[in-house]
């Protein structure tokens, strides 16, 4: 099959997720990320709608890329004004770089009811925009913005846009399936008739409002389009774009289009996770190819297949894109996964020692606790340690109080009240007890703050160890709040996540496992 | 084009999520929901593989469905013995439900690697397994697992083994994607050769590990299947099933497949969100059709598109899936939900009154409190009848205070604490003070006991009102153990059930509103 560019839009139309804003710093390393990835066009912004995105354009320059080339974003002239009157596409020419892609619409009723215009003044804007752009040199895309949707009211029309770009030299027709509704057989359809109609190379640029952005992009390349948009992770306005971590495996493992080298693909989870971090977005665990669950199994009957054929429940080897299979340790398993995970961590453990034994016991104690280990890995790790008689705890729990109290104060109106919440904490370091007390938003919050006190003193680098999760959950429903609760707290240093457990028919005990558990794993790893 | 079934398996397949693990109350739940939503078959879930799911299967017979079915699911005879000597199926029969579906290998080399037995043993195991159910008067349907992956590897083999299925009398050969890599275009071939192969109804079951579950479920619907496999919000093993919520809807809307009414498509989001928050899992934003994100508009560009043409970005009408168009600066309930809500209830509230105006700036407060009402319509319709001059609180929070302490015995050996959790409450009923406490198995647990202690004196009858869950949910993430919380209860009187919510910096704070709502709930509902 030909070629295929990748086009990624992570910085424009990423961006335009809901609760995405990534600074100037944050998209020239996504940048520097997506072109060591193998990405052909990386669109930076659009200068026109954005300020920030005139500063990278600037900063953009002192990056040396060895593959990518930075593309910038805009739209055809206003109406009624000649191209080299408005200022939207003359910044274009401004931002210094090589390629522009420009917006136009290619569906009769958007022009008519959103752009206010005639048709034919459509088509003048789409020619004038793209003959302008070349004229300075530059390699021109053209998004037809609601192409598909254009097809399916007004076909001749639609192709009619398309023919003004190519007849005024656009390098590129880039079909969009803006508002993400298509089916894949409208795609295949309308980009057949597009490649009919122009002599230009197609692209494609879908969302994903109807969960079809990845199929509708996989089919718009059999159709016959060599530039494939879309961004990492999929993030985008609404639902986002085609989720190029998707994409770019199926072209590469599934349609043999070698988009991307074998060592390129290799960095497809890091990069994805790099750019959730710059995005400040919880990692999806269950994102296809590079998600933590992607190839996690926790089915007993799936772990007993695996451990007969690896591939037996996995489509891919997780390798190629920089992954790994993971058992997950749930309630329903024995001996055999115990063995496997610890195996998997790293930690040795026979399966005959009496080490072993006393290791299910406490395991099997702890379940029946609530505590659950399938999204606590550090806790698990930490058991694993401390049932090996050279481990040595950095700490110990020995007590702790929690007060919390609200009382109407006597002055205010009805239904003000004044929240306290104290922890006192006893915490066991070599010999040294140290007793101390702290105050918190809440009493975990307060327990939390405690610990850290006493601790600090002892191991000052905890201060880089933040909490950035904490759920509960209670495990047996009917009987409400005598039941076993377990609390799930997930913690950072800015470089590593990981996740501990605790289990109680209370809460505050829970938490506080949980939450020692946290800080105790860190100091595992870099040395008490 | 034909009609098509639904087949829910998010209490089987669904709960092979890494971190779900549902409670049978919550599977109960879940049922009764997805049964609202028009899925014609639930599967239940594995009882030789998890004790729990015997339990639903003894409870599930008291509820009333009105059109879905039940289904119990195992796999077919072990190898070498008698189908009747199978506890795996026999426990299928003991289940009480009148249809079961069956696992069998779809291909050849599965068969020989993991099953590790001869490719007509395999045959056999299918045939014997389908014909004993079968005997017992069940519905059977087949999960050919593996199929796409063994249609690839075996052609021949893989036909056979539904051969083998629909000779034995099989209701329905489900052809599984279980690995989840397959593309469309192979979902397509293996399809029509199935149906050309077989006589039987075809149905499909597809993972999502190469992000096309959605699109290759409507591919195979396409080729000619009638019955539809997959979960709610797509949950499963690894990266999931196939999402019915965005499944259901691209039948309905765009395949003109009326495979739920109008009504039911209508309560999409509701049953998504249902199910998040039983998984205890966070509704992802960005889903199809029933994300928060999926009709919520940012680009400065796509907003003033929509004021001129609502459908200007969108790919359907919001309503048609219960979700709403959203601009993502403001973000709070506008007044004409409210007052559909409320009629909804059954509360009249006036558009103009000045106590609607205050109860609107009550709900922009409470909600950036943390509180959320979609899944506690008890404290909602708290709030409405809080609002009318006339409803008299049964009776009044004024303080409380908590005290939870773990101190180590000094004659106990490490690791083993004292738990004390004890609270007081002061409570006013009409014009009298009530000063009470009591001990619990927690803070919370202590709470509901001084409370219901102290309210039991004015209103016997609230003996009878239980409570049956409780969740907490942390709102921010970023900021730890000091978020916003927003804890959920559920309580029943053994006959309704009802749902109430209090949110707080202060988990404490948060359950001690949340109680005092499931109890006011019933007293409004019952005379005070």
């Amino acid at each position: 099959m030909a070629m295929v560019e990748l086009y990624d839009t992570t910085l424009r139309d990423g961006a335009q997720s809901e609760g995405i804003s990534f600074s100037v710093v944050d998209k020239l390393h996504i940048t520097q990320k997506l072109d060591e990835l193998g990405a052909s066009y990386v669109e930076g912004g659009w200068p026109g709608s954005n300020p920030k995105d005139a500063e990278f354009f600037e900063k953009v320059k002192d990056l040396s890329l060895k593959h990518a080339r930075v593309v910038v974003f805009g739209s055809t002239r206003r109406r009624g004004i000649k191209a080299e009157e408005d200022k939207n596409l003359t910044m274009l020419v401004e931002a210094g770089v090589k390629a522009a892609t420009i917006v136009g619409k290619g569906s009769a009723p958007q022009v008519t009811r959103v752009l206010k215009t005639t048709l034919e003044e459509n088509l003048a804007m789409i020619a004038d925009s793209v003959k302008y752009l070349k004229s300075k040199g530059l390699t021109v895309f053209l998004d037809s913005e609601h192409f598909f949707d254009g097809y399916k009211s007004d076909h001749q029309y639609a192709l009619k846009t398309l023919e003004a770009a190519a007849g005024a030299g656009a390098d590129c027709l880039v079909l969009c399936d803006t508002n993400g509704g298509a089916l894949p057989e409208e795609i295949t359809r309308a980009v057949k008739a597009a490649a009919k109609a122009t002599g230009v190379p197609l692209g494609i640029h879908v969302h994903n409002d109807g969960g079809l952005a990845v199929a509708n992009t996989l089919a718009a390349v059999r159709a016959g389009v060599t530039q494939v948009q879309g961004t990492i992770n999929g993030y985008g306005e609404r639902c986002g774009n085609a989720n190029l971590c998707a994409v770019i495996p199926a072209l590469k493992l599934k349609m043999g289009i070698d988009c991307v080298t074998d060592e390129q693909l290799a960095r497809l989870t890091e990069v994805s996770r790099f750019v959730s971090e710059a995005a400040n977005l919880v990692p999806g665990p269950f994102d296809p190819y590079v998600g933590t669950s992607a190839f996690s199994h926790k089915a007993g009957y799936h772990l007993d297949g695996i451990t007969k054929w690896p591939d037996a429940y996995q489509h891919i080897d997780p390798d190629k894109v920089g992954n790994r299979q993971r058992t997950v340790v749930s309630d329903q398993s024995g001996k055999r996964n115990i063995i496997a995970k610890a195996k998997e961590l790293g930690v040795d453990i026979e399966a005959d020692a009496r080490e072993t034994q006393e290791l299910l016991q406490r395991i099997k104690l702890l379940e029946s606790r609530g505590f659950q280990y399938d999204n606590a890995e550090a806790s698990f790790e930490l058991l694993l340690h401390r049932a090996r008689p050279e481990y040595r705890q950095p700490f110990e729990l020995v007590d702790f109080m929690v007060v919390v109290e609200s009382r109407r104060r006597p002055s205010t109106r009805k239904g003000e009240e004044e929240m306290l919440s104290e922890a006192m904490v006893k915490v066991k370091v070599g010999k040294e007890v140290i007793h101390t007390a702290a105050e918190g938003d809440g009493p975990v919050n307060a327990l939390d703050r405690a610990l850290r006190k006493a601790l600090l003193q002892y191991y000052p680098s905890l201060s880089q160890v933040k909490l950035t999760d904490y759920k509960v959950r209670i495990l047996e429903e009917s009987t409400g709040t005598e039941s076993q609760v377990r609390v799930l707290i997930e913690s950072s240093d800015g470089v590593d996540e990981w996740r501990t457990v605790g289990g109680s028919t209370n809460i505050i005990e829970a938490s506080w496992l949980a939450l020692a558990d946290g800080l105790e794993y860190w100091l595992l790893k870099h040395g008490g």
